[in-house]
């Protein structure tokens, strides 16, 4: 049953761990050979103690002294998370932000693969979102039964995003991060994850004005 | 100081009251004027409960069989996230991302108005990122003295994000959006919120294959 906790990996560990794995591919692009819990604390701002934690979660990692090595360490998290293989992934909405995320040079790093883009736009349909050719919506269902994606990234207005969601949902993908500013009704096999500016900004928003107001004498000295 | 609870919303109430004004700021497109809390929760995917109690929280909004009018809510809940009145931010990273975020329809409906677009690439600089010309980052401290913008949007790679957001605080900005791969180690009187698609794309592979082990049964019907 979906939502259980058995050997469940809890979400913000989850998400500490990709964080792990984004900087562990930045250091083997640098060609560093390994990295103490120090470090890591330094470049992510994690603390390093919760990184051992999570770390020891899954097994014995470092050694002491020597520290992790990144390639190991890199290879292990993957594992974790599953993105030790390629994964196949639509994108629906073919606008500024979809052409963003298509181009986004960290999808390629850990082995996301962008298959397909759609859009509903009959003027965009045909011509080419860097070397994708863009495709009609409507024919989601009929091509992934070949492509068999099982992720879809969603970047449209809010107005389509349900119809869209249900298409895809019909189409065999299982796992949808949404972009678009609406809440999306799924099946409970269907996980969705919402990426929102503009709750991002609002919570900005609220604690600059309220240390504003508290924290007073915090004026930046001027250049 | 900051981090204390005196009468500071909490982060999970702030981003759901979040997701209600961007949903308010729909309806009132679509000149609807009174909304129930069940239909909040049919289009946000917010359980009407929880939407009654988070307006609790703050007086009483409602009323009984007439539901909440939708310019008051709208009004009131801005209110709270002080996002009232304009605010100026300033977008550093004129890639392809960048030009999204700028580019966003949601940002001008919630009064966040980009006033200042910076890069460190000199083939940029001088040129338009919609209509904002791009500027030299290295100019931001002199600038922002008097453009005074304390909210800042971080598009960079990794390599460069802690020196600008550096930059940044030296320039007065108190609240970063940060859209780069890495951690920013910024002051207790800074504020910022990461967005990384990597990081959910990794959540919503694990579940996936999760859901693919144990929970079995769940293929798709073919179209």
């Amino acid at each position: 049953m979906p939502g259980g906790s058995n050997g469940r990996v809890p979400v913000p560990t989850l998400e500490r761990l990709a964080t792990y794995l984004r900087y562990l591919v930045d250091l083997q692009h640098d060609h560093v050979e390994t990295i103490s819990s120090a470090e890591v604390e330094e470049q992510t701002g994690i603390n390093a103690a919760q990184f051992r934690k999570d770390l020891s979660y899954f097994g014995d990692f470092g050694k002491p002294g020597v520290g992790y090595n990144v390639l190991d360490l890199q290879n292990r998290i993957a594992r974790i998370l599953k993105i030790d293989q390629e994964q196949r992934v639509l994108l629906v909405g073919a606008g500024n932000l979809g052409s963003a995320l298509v181009g986004y040079p960290g999808l390629k790093e850990h082995r996301y693969n962008v298959v397909a883009v759609f859009d509903n736009n009959f003027a965009k349909i045909g011509r080419k979102l860097w070397d994708l050719e863009i495709l009609d919506v409507s024919r989601v269902v009929e091509l992934n039964s070949h492509l068999r994606a099982k992720i879809a990234i969603l970047a449209v207005p809010r107005a389509s995003a349900q119809h869209v969601t249900d298409m895809l949902i019909e189409s065999g993908v299982r796992a949808i991060l949404n972009f678009a500013p609406t809440g999306l009704r799924v099946p409970d096999s269907v996980v969705v994850r919402n990426v929102s500016f503009l709750q991002e900004l609002a919570v900005l928003s609220y604690h600059l004005s309220h240390e504003g107001q508290e924290a007073g004498s915090t004026e930046p000295a001027e250049a």
